[in-house]
C-alpha cells in the first residue's frame, strides 16, 4: 500500500510564502473542501458563497485570505489568493504515478527518431522515424508519435494519444488520453457532386504550457499551420478544425468546437459547447458563454450569448411557435402603432371640434 | 464460416415465460423488424404506429401482447411487454466474440497486479502496477487499465479503453471503444492571466451494471471522486467533467456534455446534445430534450426544453433579427397599451359628453 | 532530411491539362496561399475576395481561370476550376509517410485473417479471426479490426482505430486517427426504471471513397445494419447512432450528432454541431446551417436553420428573458388589436354622429 505524503503546516507556510496562524507541526497529507475535510487535511475558502462551512469546518488547517482569518480561529495558512496556493499545493498530494525514464521494453522506436534520455516512453508506444522526444518528456503507454514530430522538454503525454506526422509541441505541454493532434481536416473540392479529396500539407504548432483535453482533435493545417498559443488549455472533447489560430492563455471548455480558419484572440474564455463558423476572427479577451453559435467576427472584448433560456418543455413548445410568427407579430405591432396614432391624432382633432 | 444459432419457438417460449400460439417446432435463427423479418426470423410490436406491417409480416413469429395477439393469424410469442422480450432474446443472436480467460500472450501486465483466472485480458492490453480485474471480466485489446484501478466481476471492456490510475468500477459494467476514466479535469487557477494547474487528486467511482458509449469522457475528481450510480447508460461522445454526480439508472444519450460538480438525480433521461453548466442540481424524474442549455437547477420532476424551432433559412432569419429587437418590441406593446388605454378612457370620456 | 518534391510548371500544367502562361521551367515545391507563397510556390484564386492579393502575389505561378489570369502578369496555369486543380495538385506536396506493403513484426493477426499481400499492417495492429484486409489497403499503428470485418482495396486507417466485428468498408476509404466504427449503440428497454441492454447484433456497411474524421463514431445496427453511402464524408467528432443511413456523397461537418433509425439523403450538407433526432427522413439536396436542432423530417431541398443570434451577454439576457414572455406578448398584441378595432369603429361610429 502507498503511504500518502505528509507535510507539517510549517513546510507549507514556507513553501507558499505564508503566514502561519495556530500549530507548526500539524501533519497534512490531503486536501479536501471545507464540508469534508478532517483533521489531517488542508482545505481552502475561495468563492465566498462557501465562507458558511467554515464555523463548522473540521480542516487540519484552511488557506484563508487575512480578512477571512480574522474571523477564524483554526489552524490556517494566511496568503493574498487562497485559490492559487491550493493549485500550488495540489501537486503535493497528487498519486499520478510518475513514469521512470527509459524506452519500455515493448516500445516501437525508429531507428532514426530521437528520444532523450531523461524522457520515459510508455508500454507499446510507437515513435515514428525523425521524431525528436525532449528532456523529461512522458510518452504513455500506447501512444502513437508520428513521423518527424516533436514534444519539448517536460511534456507529459497519457495513453492513448496520436499526433501525426510533422507536429510541433512546445514545453510542459499536457495531453490527455484520446486526444489526437494534426489528423486531417475536412478539406474537399465539389467536382459536379462528388467530394474530391484535398491533401492537408500543413503541421500543427503548438505553444508551451499548453494542455489538451482527453478525445479532443487538433486538425493539421491545409496549406500552412494549425496553431495554439502558449498557455491555452483545451478541455475535452474540443474540436480544432484546420489553421485555426488561438492566442496565448485562451482557456476552452469541453465540446466547443472551431471551424476551419478562424482566428481567436489572447486571454479569451470560450465556454462549453460554444461553435463557431470558420474563417472568423475573435478579439483578445472575449469571454463566450456556454453553447454559443458565434456566426461573424467579434471586434469588442466582452461577453457574448445565443440560444433561448430553458423553460418546462409545454411552455417551451409555446415559446418556439410564437417565435416562428415573430416577424408577422413584428409588422402587426407597427400597424397597430401606426393606427393608434391615427386614431389619437383623429381623436384629438375630435375633442378639438 | 460460423453456423447462426437457432431455437424452436417452444424454447424461445419456455425462455420468456410466453405463451405461444402457432407452431411450436419453427426454428428461429434471427430477430428482424416487422418489415424485413423472413420465415426464420423473430419480430416483435412494440411502437402502436408499426401495427399496420403486422398485416404483411412475413416473419416466423412475432413477439405480441395479448390484445394484438388476437388480431394476428401468425406464430406468436404472446407477452406482456414485447420489447422487453426482444431485448431478453437479443442476446441469444448476438454474434460479439466471446473472448477466451487468460492473459493474452502479448499483454502487459505488472507484477503486483491482480487478473482474476477467469478473466480476459486482449493483446497489448496493459495492466498497470496495483490494478485489480474481476472474475469474468473481458478487457479487450489495447485498453490500459491504470495503477490501483479496480474492474468489478463480469465487467466488458472494448478494445482500446482508457481507466487512468485510482478507478474503481463495480460490477458488470460495460464500456464501448475510445472512452477515457480518469482523465485530468479542467482545473486551473487564474494567475495575472497565466493559468496554474490543480492536480486533480479525486478519482471516478462507477457503480453496478452501468454501460459507457464510444469516445465518452469522465475525468476524475479535483478533490472528491466522479461519481456515477449504478444503472447508469451514458451513450457516445459524453462529457462528465470533475466532480459531476449521476443518480441510479439516469440515462444519457450521445454529446451531452455536464460541467464540473453539477449533481445529477436518478432515473433522469438527459437527451442528445444537452449541455450542463457547473455546479447545479437536477432532481429525480427529469427529462431533459435534446440541445438544451441548462443554466439553472431543476427541482421539479418533468420535462424541459430550450432553443428555437427549425425553419428554412429565408425565415430563420427574420426570426434571429426580430428577437434581437425583442425587449424593443416589448416596450413597444406595452407603450401601446398604456395609450390605448388613454385613448379609450377620453373615448368614453367623450362619448359620455 | 528530406527533400521537398519539385515540379516545373509544364510538368504540372500536363498534369492537369492546364494553359500555361510563362516559365515552363519554373520549379515549383509546394503550395500556398497567395499572401504567404514564395517563389518556389503555387498558389491559386478561388474565392474573389482574395483577388485583392493577387497584385502583390509572390507566387512561382497561380492556379487562374482565363478571367483572372488576363489580369495577371506573373506565371499562371489556366484552368476551368483552380480550386478543384489544387485539389488535384495538393497530393503531389503530402509529406504524409507511406507505409510499406507487410505485416510490422509487431502487429498480432488472427490465423484466419486474411490480409494481402500488398497490405499494409502497422505496429501493435491487431487483426481478428475472418477478417479480411484488401489490396493496397494501409491499417496504421494500433488499430483493431474485428472479426469477419473487411476492409475493401485501397482504404487508409490512420493509427489507433477500431473496427468492431462484422465492419464493412468499401473502397478507398480514409478513417482518422481514434474513430470508432460498429460500437454497440444505445439500446435499452425499461423494465421499472430499470434499463435492460438490447444485443446490437447488426453491423455497418459503409460504402465507397467515404472518409471518416478523428474520434467519429458509427454505432453498429440493432436489427439490420448502419448504413453509410458512397462518397459520404464525415468530419471530426461525429456521432451515427445504430440503423443510421446517409446517402451518397453527403458531406458532415465536425461535432454533428445523429440519432438512430435517421435517414439522410444523398447530396446534403449538415454543418458543424447540429443535431438530429431519431427516426426522421431527410430528403436529398438539403443543407442544414450549423448547430441546428432538427426535431421533424425535411421533404423539401433547401437551407434550413434553428437558434438565435449572438448578443453581447447583456442584450441577450433580455432576449432570453423577454422569449419566455413571447406567448404572452402575442396574446397582449390580439388583444389590442381587437381593442383598437372597437375603438376605431366607435370613433367612427362617433365621427358619423
Amino acid at each position: 500500500m502507498m503511504q500518502a505524503p505528509a507535510f507539517t503546516l510549517s513546510q507549507l507556510a514556507e513553501r507558499l510564502g505564508a503566514t502561519l496562524r495556530g500549530a507548526a507541526d500539524q501533519l497534512i497529507s490531503g486536501l479536501a473542501t471545507l464540508q469534508e475535510a478532517g483533521p489531517d487535511q488542508l482545505s481552502f475558502l475561495a468563492n465566498p458563497q462557501y465562507r458558511k462551512y467554515l464555523s463548522d469546518c473540521r480542516a487540519g488547517a484552511v488557506l484563508l485570505t487575512a480578512a477571512d482569518a480574522d474571523s477564524y480561529s483554526g489552524n490556517a495558512l494566511v496568503v493574498a489568493n487562497p485559490y492559487l496556493a491550493y493549485a500550488q499545493l495540489s501537486h503535493l498530494f497528487d498519486r499520478k504515478p510518475q513514469a521512470a525514464a527509459g524506452v519500455h521494453a515493448t516500445a516501437w522506436v525508429a531507428d532514426d527518431a530521437q528520444v532523450d534520455t531523461s524522457a520515459s516512453v510508455g508500454a507499446y508506444a510507437v515513435i515514428e522515424g525523425g521524431a525528436r522526444i525532449g528532456a523529461g518528456v512522458t510518452v504513455g503507454a500506447h501512444c502513437v508519435i508520428g513521423a518527424r514530430s516533436l514534444i519539448g522538454e517536460g511534456g507529459w503525454l497519457a495513453p492513448r494519444v496520436t499526433l501525426y506526422h510533422d507536429v510541433r509541441i512546445g514545453k510542459r505541454v499536457v495531453i490527455q488520453s484520446g486526444a489526437v493532434i494534426g489528423g486531417e481536416g475536412f478539406g474537399f473540392a465539389n467536382e459536379k457532386g462528388v467530394w474530391q479529396k484535398i491533401a492537408q500539407i500543413g503541421g500543427v504548432v503548438i505553444g508551451d504550457d499548453v494542455e489538451i483535453g482527453a478525445n479532443t482533435t487538433i486538425d493539421r493545417g491545409a496549406l500552412a499551420d494549425t496553431l495554439i498559443g502558449n498557455g491555452v488549455k483545451l478541455d475535452n472533447q474540443i474540436m480544432i478544425a484546420h489553421n485555426v489560430q488561438i492566442g496565448d492563455n485562451t482557456a476552452m471548455a469541453g465540446c466547443a468546437g472551431i471551424s476551419g480558419s478562424t482566428k481567436i484572440g489572447k486571454n479569451c474564455m470560450i465556454a462549453g459547447g460554444v461553435g463557431m463558423v470558420g474563417h472568423i476572427e475573435v478579439c483578445d479577451g472575449v469571454f463566450v458563454t456556454g453553447m454559443t453559435m458565434v456566426t461573424r467576427s467579434i471586434t469588442e472584448p466582452g461577453s457574448y450569448s445565443s440560444g433561448t433560456a430553458m423553460q418546462p418543455a409545454g411552455e417551451w413548445r409555446k415559446s418556439a411557435a410564437r417565435i416562428r410568427q415573430l416577424d408577422d407579430m413584428a409588422r402587426r405591432l407597427q400597424q397597430l402603432e401606426k393606427q393608434l396614432a391615427a386614431v389619437t391624432s383623429s381623436g384629438n382633432a375630435s375633442s378639438d371640434a
